[in-house]
């Protein structure tokens, strides 16, 4: 495990934002530094490196060359505009290592071993270039068309497929094995982890959301001398929409609810907002929570606006069901775990994962170690040398069980 | 005043939104081609045309070409991003008939002439592509530096002299004579005359303001696991300001505010906003009012943020003090609309205008026509064609007694 922290150091100085976190969006420049990093690491190790149509990293361990089944193991390089050093990255080394550690040993038990590992770094899974988020591995499961996610743009209009062009991350290699299981191990970005103790979460279940994008539309007029009750102010009215949605929830911290995203037209000083939208999320274990909640929402969002004549409009209304990680995968986690003598508890994730885009296909599993504070997408996300080692050796564990399962 | 109806549709035509509507943006291809018709309008009129280092465009009307003196009548044919037709330009299109209208009653009455007419066209007033306002006449007093106006920078780094040398309007000629008074007519923007019946608004004075731009610092953080409790949410604190704003003044029509601006760092859906930026307005006749508005509601801005964990910092407090126009030119205006049988009435300007800037340098006069509804700064802005007539009849009234004026 000597590696780890001093590779989690070496990928952090890609997109370095001098305060302690990273910013590396999606095919820019740093983006390429970390591929290129990670494939150096891939080759001094013999592993053999395909890339597919959406820049799809995959580093074959070679444990058994031969096999036609594998276990795919890895996460993403891709950070947030105010990432921390860990979200994703971790799973990435993580998976190496392991990978590397298993070849050890898959030497010294040639017969044992029936299936190879093979590594991956997913494309943009955090959708903070280009939306929608779990793009590589979406294009992988089939449930987003390759040419589709090519042509997602940037805020200034760039796409995806020519901005991987560009930094020469775009391959033709569809991969061409059968893959056993997917194996994630990520940061948990919550601190249920923290709050119980446990070095290991064995995550069950991905909550539910339901992610509504409104339009407020009111009307523009001079901020100066307009009337005050002539005025249709969307801004005013979206205002009241994003404290509603807190005020519902206030007294359940189980319930998650944000206005991260905004738009204002014309957004000048002088004129009063005429059109205003609000990207809203709301998550919960249960998607009946999550239902009821968008509704009372939307109900109070429009109570709001309706007395400064200004309508609302949903513009996106998305709603993601709760998903259960099978129950193999979970049990090998636990056991796993025991066996190595680390605390684990049952939890579930609030967040997509690429092991929840790969549900749709295969069994899929996800490791979460702890998240001080439950901070992350910010510089202050950290996760302790001792945690981060734990969650390497459960990885191991767990994929050489799926490499020498029967 | 056959043309003038004729000039207002022809203007429109450079930038029609397709709604009845005006986007006509500083050191665009449609303000350029606006000059240009206006540089037309002068020609055939034989008006002699100035441009200086900022765009301003002046023509002299010649009905007295020897004198040093002359009286300075326009406005501004910049428009907001979701601009209205006549805001500016009705003020710059009235100025151009009246001097040519005075040419004729000149060339009758040779000897009354002591002074000329010059018609003026000032650069970038809306401040909508380029901060601050009131650029060109501000510019023409000595209030901001030439050099400093050039180097303003819109969203997307382009300079207003870059902008105006683009479209070939950067000229060098400043205008060489002394200006006896700035006379201004423009539509009102509130609903005072309408409400009063009244043809003529005789503005007195123009309103103190406020200008607080407000930074809500919050930290990032991921919206989806982060425990509530967790969240420093700088955008959930600007809502709860901008609301408790307006709540401030909720019963005092007379105490005009705004949140018409916001900036939002990362906005980014799936990232609690770290950092907010909201540009606020108060304004009133009465300075007192404004300080007292203002301050309170920066004492709310706090008590809304500081549950929260988000800091509030003052990024900008500017105050500008109620302004008065001088009597000489309030009793012209008065004298012009009883003698032509125009209802009129004393009232204020809430907003700030070329006519304000002036003031710093000569005795200036603002007069107003109706707007109906109070609507302005938006496709709905609209004055009926009688009351257009009704403005340029008393401008012409007035710039008569100051051209002819012992």
């Amino acid at each position: 495990m000597s590696d780890l922290h001093g590779l989690i150091d070496a990928f952090a100085a890609f997109g370095d934002s001098g305060d302690g976190g990273v910013r590396r969006l999606t095919g820019t420049t740093e983006d390429a530094a970390a591929r290129a990093l990670l494939a150096a690491e891939f080759r001094r190790r013999g592993f053999a490196l395909a890339v597919d149509g959406i820049g799809n990293m995959f580093g074959r361990a070679g444990l058994a060359p031969e096999a036609a089944e594998v276990v795919l193991t890895g996460s993403h390089l891709d950070s947030q505009p105010t990432g921390g050093r860990y979200d994703g990255t971790y799973g990435v080394i993580a998976a190496t290592l392991a990978a590397d550690a298993l070849r050890a040993r898959a030497a010294a038990n040639p017969d044992a071993v029936r299936r190879d590992v093979v590594v991956v770094n997913w494309t943009n899974e955090e959708g903070a270039r280009f939306q929608p988020s779990l793009t590589g591995s979406s294009v992988f499961t089939g449930a987003l068309p390759l040419d589709t996610a090519r042509d997602l743009r940037d805020g200034a209009g760039v796409a995806l497929g020519a901005a991987l062009d560009a930094i020469g991350w775009t391959g033709d290699a569809a991969p061409a094995f059968d893959i056993a299981r997917y194996v994630e191990l990520h940061v948990e970005q919550g601190d249920r982890l923290e709050r119980a103790g446990a070095a290991i979460g064995v995550v069950t279940a991905c909550w539910a959301a339901r992610k509504l994008s409104i339009v407020f539309q009111g009307a523009p007029s001079h901020t100066g001398p307009t009337p005050m009750p002539r005025r249709r102010d969307a801004l005013r009215a979206a205002a009241r929409a994003i404290e509603a949605l807190h005020g519902l929830v206030a007294d359940d911290p189980d319930t998650h609810v944000s206005a991260a995203r905004i738009s204002v037209e014309p957004n000048s000083p002088n004129v009063v907002p005429a059109r205003v939208q609000v990207w809203f999320e709301v998550r919960h274990r249960d998607v009946a929570r999550t239902a009821a909640i968008g509704d009372a929402f939307l109900a109070a969002a429009v109570a709001g606006a309706e007395p400064l004549g200004v309508a609302v409009e949903v513009a996106i209304d998305e709603r993601r069901a709760a998903q259960i990680f099978d129950r193999d995968g979970t049990a090998l986690v636990a056991a796993a775990a025991r066996r190595l003598g680390l605390p684990a508890i049952d939890t579930e994730t609030v967040a997509g994962h690429d092991a929840v885009a790969l549900m749709r296909k295969m069994p899929s599993t996800l490791i979460f170690v702890p998240s001080r504070g439950g901070l992350s997408h910010c510089p202050e996300e950290y996760t302790a040398p001792a945690d981060l080692d734990a969650g390497v050796a459960v990885l191991t564990e767990v994929l050489w069980d799926l490499v020498t399962a029967g």
